[in-house]
């Protein structure tokens, strides 16, 4: 990554007179950002532009280069690669499209250059990107102007989407906020995002770093990576719905990502996710402020509206108003012009316009232990008369805060150009509306609460895995365990199931129903029976020894009629269980972070209820409680209101057993067990019902 | 109304020569404003500011004046209007502070003010507010400076904070959206929102209006207003939650307003509810604009990636993208440049830069009955290559809409003076993101989706009126009332109880349980008991006549222990009901919105739940109906996954008759049904517990 950000000569290839030729963007932006090393430029036809000439051939430039960025058409680029490789320039950039977004030949184009990256022991950035920024030596690759120029700064950006970048990057200069290195991913042949994400983790000019994705290759590798992080990284993943899926796989080639793991995911690393472009905008203001460390905001306004509209927020976002010190309640009092103030928190300036009041509140709520963060909401200030005043007092506030070690937000109305100067020129974080300031103390609270991420546990040793793999072995792939399998593998690992038995005629049902005990439920069991229900393949409350005959012989005519000839089948006979409540349990491969474990509520209302909670596998027992701490489900049976609490500790082991099993076993796909019910006052749990499905 | 917003002539009182006089702020913005009638100064000392002489006296006008405009301390304000009545000038805005806000002082000097208002007949606005701007005459009476200077438009403000509206009003100005009134409430002293709202839905210079309230005198009102308006009107109720009553207390002297209630008053009105100044603003660029009639959106980009997230926020505020004509897309395949484009909807305008494509697209687009509304990112335009043909396009883009009368939102980035063209100058809704646009596509299409609202329905009589009447006689105000007659109350109703019976001894109870039969429950009914579990006052699973009468026992040393000397107390025997679902019915009275109803997921898990919708009463049989589908329980009882409804009509009438009694007996404070138990397949309910408080 060092050699592709701070290459020492490079070569610009595809360049021509022709002034629609988009290479030129290129040299523009290099010359424009002062590149501190040198530039040669590449085309089929010699000629020059920008005072600089043209080289035909790559073997013609009359110094070695690091890096070639290549700007043309798609067909010619693996024999430019290829040229590079025989040349020894080891770092390549690559911002033509026409790659594998478009078809098959771009496909079979992107394999050749794969090949001589290999053969040469190269790296690629791209295809089909805007290639890399470096501000701290002026490396500007993207062809396309950017306009208004970036300032210097401390703000990384990682970007699958040119456009999206450009336009958070207009903003970021619209904003104050500085960009340090910038990385547009294009097709990721080669350099994928966690290891832009690893070296600018470590790379010191940056302090803050943006990622907009579109899909993720690796993001077990993500979550790895973002383990380390000791600075905010803002993950904006867009692709996250069907809708998107088509023009997303065009434009990028991306697979759309699931939003709920996605979401857990980010709330179990360090990762911030931001879903939208102004999201990150607003929370990037705070970049370079201490953090948030609790909850508790002292805010105080010149408007007594915008002070109420600033509670409001703050408590939308959980934080408290603490009151203020006995001490600063009198010296408010006491200064007040006409006595038109009431010294709580928030609190409204009103009357008072003595600078030096605000300047004793910011120093009293700086000293206070009990204060987390504040927040001042400026108002306008009279040009003429204040200004100078103004600006001596927010100086001091900087100071204040700084000593303190305290976050200061402010919002300001934007009429004011002493916006830009308090900004600009103190470095203080500056808000267009309180909910934004808030919003994003809101952001760094969170981050600041998350503490060390325990990332991802080392998965312990699974230990049935022996009778789980036999019972696994010869499945088909792609397809469901027929249901006496599935239960045997759960039972494998641990879990108690209500009582059953797998039986292959009437008398033998009804003699294991009189072992279980009745009622009992009979469910056929068969490799292709997937929705064992709906097919008339469970039937419930039987009584005795002749409803289960009578029972066996109607699954058998189901058999007759839905499954494939000569499909084996079972009936498996079960205990009814009455009573409990009903939770799911249940583990998934993601095509983006692999295996997921799921709790929540059961039933056949799980999706009415929408009360399921996700975590990226492995997870140990205290992760899986909090796991289900999330959902109501969770807190019920934790043992609200004095009620006893119901079948904790087996429900996380069973979560731990799937996520080990997940781990262990990586061809299966899915598991389900649903229900499972729980008892108040029970320690133990039975799963009814269980469904796993193989991989394709 | 229309005096206060179009005076010939008004007076501007308080006003002196000293630099530091807040009154001459109306007198800079009147004249900055060219207001177009006439203006005369009234201040203590005689003198001249601004080119203006300074009367001492309103009788020393030398004309009358329709219109004082006060700004002097608030112990000379209530001779100030006086003086007003006497010379006849019938409408007084008061901006000073100092009264109700502050003590019981400035209480008493309303006091003074009101009795004159009622004496001369005038009406008054204030004080402690910033007055009000017509922009059609150019009448500004804020004191304070207005920067940046609103331009002239089509949106009305009403804001019970001047800072509040001041912030918003000067980002108006920045995002190009124009002011055309401005109503500053302040302490509502007289006119209230209400009034004013009435008379800007008739305004014909209003096309939308934006209210800040941090209050609500009369929500039902409110409503009833609100229900004939045929523009949007934008509630931004700010003070919603325990952390801002204090401040805004002391600020406008307003009461904390329910969130849960105002959020069901919008949606069941024409209101359109926003949380926060920007959200109106990003509403507010599509005033002008016709209806987003429905749900499906074409986005049209020159970025893919911004495609991308427009598409996710399509998915997220539930629009869906309809394919593409056949017609269109070969059209579009046919004109790609390198045919590096994919006719999706998103579509990524990839490699095009044919505008004549857009515009074919955008013809396409309109034409097609499918399609509620059109949203282009319109991306970077090379200013010395694309602009004039770029402006064409977008001109003819707004004819197509305008024709079909489609809304066309477009988002641009933020880098491109063209944004300012394409809105100023054409008029297109111009959005910084494409989130902000498909929010404010979303807030059009809800609104649409209303419909008329049908409001208030007028409640139908109580048929047992009598009977509940003469049950509540005699009741303690504040208090609850025991249970025995908080059943009888219900039972009156016509709603279903569990089988009942109030006892005094233990025989009797033993008589009762036996005639309901076992297992029965024992509740302690006395007014002072509130929480009759946590007192020991129920018992449960009562088998025989001898643990009925053993429990009477009990609770009778309850009663002993727990009850004040002398209070009567008897016993409730209820028959114990098993299975079923339990779901809480509720209704109480909203300090703003009066009577509203509930219904929800009851138990003793409601809280964690969370699962509780509300409708402001009265409420019909259909409404009823339309609130339980709002909850999950409610979409559970009404037959998920093919199982039988389960008590909707009787739960929708026990609903409809909760909502007549608060509305026949306005003492009633909260009443309170929880559990009430439903039985799939079973029509019937069954309420096993009432609590009924009454007003204080």
């Amino acid at each position: 990554m060092q050699k592709f950000f701070y290459p020492r000569r490079v070569a610009v290839v595809g360049v021509s007179e022709d002034p629609a030729n988009l290479a030129q963007g290129i040299v523009a932006n290099l010359l424009h950002f002062k590149y501190q090393g040198k530039i040669f430029l590449v085309g089929r036809r010699p000629g020059a532009t920008y005072g600089l000439p043209i080289f035909s051939r790559l073997s013609d430039l009359p110094e070695p280069v690091d890096l070639a960025a290549i700007l043309a058409p798609a067909r010619v680029v693996p024999a430019l690669v290829r040229e590079c490789g025989e040349l020894g320039i080891s770092r390549v950039v690559v911002e033509s499209a026409g790659f594998s977004e478009l078809d098959d030949a771009g496909r079979g184009l992107e394999e050749e250059i794969r090949a001589a990256l290999t053969h040469y022991g190269m790296r690629l950035v791209g295809p089909n990107g805007l290639g890399l920024v470096n501000l701290e030596i002026g490396l500007a690759l993207p062809f396309a102007q950017m306009q208004p120029f970036p300032r210097p700064g401390r703000i990384s950006i990682i970007a699958q989407s040119g456009g999206v970048a450009t336009h958070v990057l207009a903003w970021m200069s619209k904003e104050g906020l500085g960009l340090n290195k910038f990385f547009s991913l294009g097709n990721k042949l080669d350099v994928a995002e966690n290891e832009v994400l690893e070296y600018l983790l470590e790379d010191p000019g940056t302090g803050a770093i943006y990622v907009y994705l579109e899909g993720l290759q690796d993001g077990r590798g993500l979550l790895a990576v973002a383990d380390k992080a000791t600075k905010p990284v803002y993950l904006h993943m867009a692709n996250v719905g069907p809708e998107t899926a088509t023009i997303a796989q065009s434009h990028t080639a991306s697979l759309t990502t699931d939003e709920r793991v996605l979401e857990a995911a980010c709330r179990q690393s360090r990762l911030i996710r931001v879903k939208t472009q102004s999201e990150f905008l607003n929370a990037a203001r705070l970049v370079g402020q201490p953090p948030v460390r609790g909850n508790r905001v002292v805010v105080f306004s010149r408007s007594g509206g915008e002070a109420v509209v600033t509670a409001d927020a703050c408590r939308r976002f959980g934080f408290t108003l603490p009151p203020l010190s006995e001490t600063l309640v009198q010296d408010i009092t006491a200064r007040s012009r006409a006595g038109v103030i009431h010294p709580t928190n928030p609190i409204d300036l009103g009357d008072i316009f003595d600078f030096n009041v605000y300047l004793d509140i910011m120093a009293s709520a700086c000293r206070d232990p009990e204060v987390d963060a504040v927040l001042f909401h400026y108002g306008p200030i009279m040009a003429d008369i204040e200004q100078e005043a103004a600006r001596e007092m927010a100086r001091r506030m900087v100071e204040l805060a700084r000593e303190a070690q305290k976050p200061l937000a402010i919002t300001v109305l934007c009429t004011l150009n002493e916006a830009d100067y308090l900004r600009d020129d103190l470095g203080i974080p500056v808000f267009h509306f309180p909910e934004e300031a808030v919003q994003a103390l809101a952001v760094s609270r969170d981050l600041a609460a998350r503490g060390e991420s325990r990332g991802l546990a080392e998965p312990p040793p699974l230990p049935e895995a022996a009778t789980v793999a036999e019972t696994l072995t010869g499945s088909k792939p792609g397809g469901f365990l027929p249901l006496a399998q599935a239960l045997t593998v759960i039972g494998a690992l641990g879990l108690d199931l209500a009582p059953w038995a797998a039986t292959a005629t009437p008398e033998a049902a009804a003699a294991a129903a009189g072992r279980l005990g009745f009622p009992v439920v009979l469910k056929l069991s068969a490799p292709s029976l997937v929705h064992k229900t709906e097919a008339g393949g469970v039937i419930l409350n039987l009584p005795d020894a002749a409803a289960v005959q009578d029972a066996f012989n109607r699954l058998a005519q189901v058999a007759l009629s839905h499954l494939p000839p000569q499909e084996a089948w079972q009936v498996v006979v079960m205990s009814q269980v009455a009573g409990g409540q009903e939770v799911l349990l249940g583990a998934r491969r993601d095509d983006s972070f692999g295996p997921v474990v799921a709790f929540g509520a059961g039933g056949v209302d799980t999706e009415i209820l929408d009360d399921v909670a996700l975590r990226v596998a492995p997870l140990n027992p205290a992760q899986a409680r909090d796991l289900m701490a999330e959902t109501r489900i969770g807190r019920i049976l934790a043992g609200a209101r004095g009620r006893p609490p119901a079948g904790l500790d087996s429900l996380s082991r069973a979560l731990t057993a799937l996520s080990q099993l997940m781990l262990h076993f990586p061809y299966l796909r899915e598991v389900d067990l649903n229900p499972v019910r729980v008892f108040p006052g029970k320690p133990g749990i039975l799963a009814l019902d269980a469904r796993i499905r193989l991989d394709d």
